[in-house]
């Protein structure tokens, strides 16, 4: 986990990080939560600054109306935990909590490249595709706060099995683990690459960096993986525009770093399917604040949160 | 084009409706919307009651800010046409103009099916397959005006060609006119078939009413298409529903009328696809407005534009 003070222009001070050690139990995490950051608070007023509010970007579904953790994929220990009740009876702010890929949207519309974009949709590419939904300036939480979940959205009717069960969901195709497992399946079954070198010789240690680097090398196992991955991106993309007519589409995540390679496959995959008038209206950007994303993000949710004080929407 | 009085409780009387002569050039058809209209607001006052506003459902692409009709694609000669302003010109009353899939849903918002509804996605699975998003109790235009393009959602990347020259998108799968095109295309190539004795011999009679009533009696042709069909509206429904999180999804148009043939096997493929919590929350309803949606959704137009002036989102 990681903690760092924002101020009102989104520039992060303080920072701090540590394991999050789930395996512990949710009472273990929360205490080091609050203590983490308490200790930020303290670096803050120590030098005569003062704090507003305190936000969480936490992965999972979330109850943005309560502040409570539904479930968490990673946290089976989770199950409806109150975190803002708890943490506002340790803390003399006001806190807020959201998801972390609408921390990551939060962050984005606040300081970084959709700052002054009204609608947006938002994907990280990661251990899965998230996404966020940002319309009329806010973000579009669904019925249940679920909503934006367009690593989910069926490219490939009978494609590859999803974690979720699903068949042909963009998750399949565009996360970096996707990546890493339909390279490694194929190495498995005989395909020869320099990949399996550049992870010294251990399949286990393939990344979604390594077969970008294979890719640039002109591997052909990595450029017909990453040539596959950015066209369902693609696709995901045209139908997002096609939908939303949002005014950008922001793309984050460890595979975004590999933008170089899958954002031309992508932007024509979009020209072919997305309408021609749609298509020139929304940019197309990479997440523009790295590591401080996360950081930056969770103070966008009490930034925006304060703001709109009828957030429902 | 049809014309009607509707009433605050979205009652409709003094209903007219004639041929529209599209080929004769927009001003004729201007000047019969004029007439049309002033015919039935002399109707209105000769009972005693009194008209607030004029509402228009247009096909094509509106510029909602200026009330413009910027194209139409069965109209090809209106390019520009500031209806609202020609309108208001003509008439002492304020004028409101959106698109026929925004005042369907404006209809079923109203006082339809989607009544206490605050996020809805509205279908018409017709010539084509419209579409139109309700979030927040608003309906989303999108950043030019286009959001909502359901039907030009890739549902198979290499599927049917589409008549926007995509491949694969719903509306070459889920549409009326895709259904006849397919079983007619089919019967060209010698699959027997009961739907051509329906037709009378004559493939250019085949409707996807007569499609829908071969599927009941068991012709395995039209039972094959119409079972593509509900399965390719359910991927497209999963995608809204991962996607937005809406309480409701209404279906409308031509092809809603087989909704008992349609509607077990795409609610199955929804199942399959959407998060459960997602897809419980979703309730799939048929339209409920009939014969009537135009004129109401037209009149749910100037309603809702006049409840709420800051009307861009």
């Amino acid at each position: 986990m990681r903690a760092g003070a924002v101020n009102s222009s989104g520039q992060v001070s303080h920072r701090l990080s540590l394991p999050t050690r789930a395996n512990r139990g949710p009472e273990e995490v929360i205490e080091r939560i609050v203590s983490t950051v308490l200790k930020v608070i303290d670096q803050v007023k120590s030098q005569g600054d003062w704090v507003e509010a305190v936000g969480i970007g936490s992965p999972g579904i979330i109850d943005i109306r309560t502040g409570t953790v539904v479930t968490s994929p990673n946290f089976p220990e989770w199950r409806r935990i109150p975190l803002k009740q708890i943490m506002e009876k340790r803390l003399p702010y006001p806190v807020f909590l959201d998801n972390d890929a609408n921390a990551f949207a939060y962050g984005e519309k606040w300081v970084g490249v959709g700052k002054n974009v009204q609608s947006m949709v938002c994907l990280t590419l990661g251990t899965g595709v998230g996404g966020a939904i940002i319309l009329g300036g806010r973000l579009w939480h669904g019925a249940d706060g679920m909503a934006g979940e367009v690593g989910h959205m069926t490219v490939k009717p009978n494609g590859l099995k999803c974690n979720c069960g699903n068949y042909g969901c963009l998750e399949s195709y565009a996360s970096a683990s996707s990546v890493v497992r339909r390279v490694t399946a194929a190495i498995r079954t005989g395909t020869p690459s320099i990949i399996l070198n550049l992870a010294d010789g251990d399949l286990e240690k393939i990344t979604s960096t390594l077969v970008y680097q294979a890719a640039l090398k002109g591997d052909p196992l990595a450029m017909q993986v990453m040539k596959e991955t950015a066209t369902f991106l693609g696709i995901g993309i045209a139908n997002l525009i096609n939908l939303l007519n949002p005014e950008m589409i922001v793309v984050g995540g460890g595979l975004a770093n590999a933008w170089d390679l899958i954002y031309p496959i992508a932007e024509d995959e979009i020209c072919r399917r997305a309408f021609l008038t749609l298509a020139k209206t929304a940019k197309i950007c990479k997440a523009s604040l790295g590591d401080d994303a996360g950081i930056i993000g969770a103070a966008g949710i009490a930034c925006f949160s304060m703001q709109d004080v009828s957030c429902a929407f």
